[in-house]
């Protein structure tokens, strides 16, 4: 039986405040759950419906689970519908580092949809680091880890000043490419995969001001259509536009 | 000042079933109002907030509106942060023709922001028409209104059966294209632009068993990066992978 103080505590996990406190998070589901096994991160705890566990009689065989009514779960889940597992799961500490590589920079994404959609294409396309301004949603937000669907274990990201990220790449001679209204076609672009840096800004606001000069190749994903374009679509959803760089971006630098 | 019965007609929008039988659904928000503004759909009323009627003398100048309270504007908005203008529109009545053109199929997508964002890519690449299957969300959702930013009025959507859409397809030499897992490299295929349809299926369910024969070209978008792809994302999201298709469709055939 769940304690009051641990529906409590695993309740205090929807807020960021306490994930970062306890250095902590939440994650519900099978296949997430699958991932997690797979993955190199601290597990702290499973908690699972006893119906779920009849169903799923191998994914946990190695893992001590609490198993709970489906009342009880309730009073635990984050979800309207609980998918009848929940793990609770330690926070890794990684701290960012320029490298030669290539990362993805997200300027102000506070859609947590829309953040767990790019951290899942970015796993697609290989991507391994993903720097987000302070102001962009937390990636332990319970609806960012859920629209992961596991790529929350094999991506990592890093909250940071990033006018600061950007000085020091310029420093070290790092392309950034940044998506703009007014750049350059991407299919027309010079595009490189390594020691390069893309920063995406929010659909609202686009890339912040003081980011932009920083920016040394400004590129722009074109509409097309037959129909006069003035009259179509206006813009791209955050992650959708993210997508669509990606999908030019690296089958053109890896061959 | 708004009666009872207007207020719960209004709510009754919210489910698809009403909509059907009033033939109307619900639009709200600035931008959206503004596209509805230059679109040729039918406007049946507009509901706005004092403050909002202030805020945008400009917008609404032609057009009479209902100015009510914050409070009655929450009474009817199917919002939590109800963003303070409403438009009640007459649902278009359009009817499905296989055309010479390039039309897009959605096989069983139920999350409404994946439709929506879906129709808002769409719009951006220039498709015209969609057909989706009798279980894919209803356009007039109100969240894949909201998710399509404006796209729904340029953008056509059609339920119709989608075996008898491809069998009639078949029968006049179309191509039909399908984003499967063990697909044609999408690189590497030979795309066409005209005379096409190209199926999607759902997350979870891929396309449905009896689409599958009738699909003349199984395509697949591959995994990138240079870790083992084993250990990479198993799926994109719908909306994702319908954009990055495009992404190497659109660009390819209209040069």
């Amino acid at each position: 039986m769940l304690s009051k103080n641990k529906i409590k505590h695993f309740n205090s996990l929807s807020l960021n405040k306490f994930r970062q406190q306890h250095q902590e998070f939440i994650l519900e589901g099978t296949k997430s759950v699958e991932e997690l096994l797979k993955s190199d991160f601290t597990i702290k705890e499973i908690i699972a419906t006893a119906e779920w566990v009849q169903q799923h009689p191998l994914v946990l065989k190695a893992i001590p689970t609490e198993v709970v009514t489906d009342r009880e779960m309730q009073q635990i889940s984050q979800m309207k519908t609980p998918p009848g597992v929940l793990a609770l799961v330690a926070i890794p500490t990684v701290s960012w580092k320029l490298n030669q590589g290539f990362t993805l920079i997200l300027d102000g994404i506070n859609d947590p949809g829309n953040l767990g959609t790019i951290i899942r294409t970015a796993d697609w396309f290989g991507i391994e680091n993903i720097v987000c301004s302070h102001d962009t949603v937390d990636v332990y937000h319970p609806k960012v880890v859920q629209a992961t669907m596991g790529s929350i274990f094999r991506v990592n990201v890093f909250y940071e000043n990033l006018e600061s990220v950007l000085i020091a790449a310029r420093q070290n001679d790092v392309a950034i490419y940044g998506a703009v209204m007014n750049g350059e076609n991407i299919f027309s672009s010079d595009l490189k995969f390594s020691s390069a840096l893309l920063v995406i800004g929010s659909e609202s606001h686009g890339i912040r001001e003081p980011l932009l000069p920083l920016i040394t190749h400004p590129i722009t994903y074109p509409k097309f259509g037959t129909k006069a374009v003035i009259n179509s679509a206006e813009s791209l959803n955050a992650a959708i536009a993210t997508a669509l760089i990606l999908g030019i971006f690296i089958p053109s630098t890896q061959g």
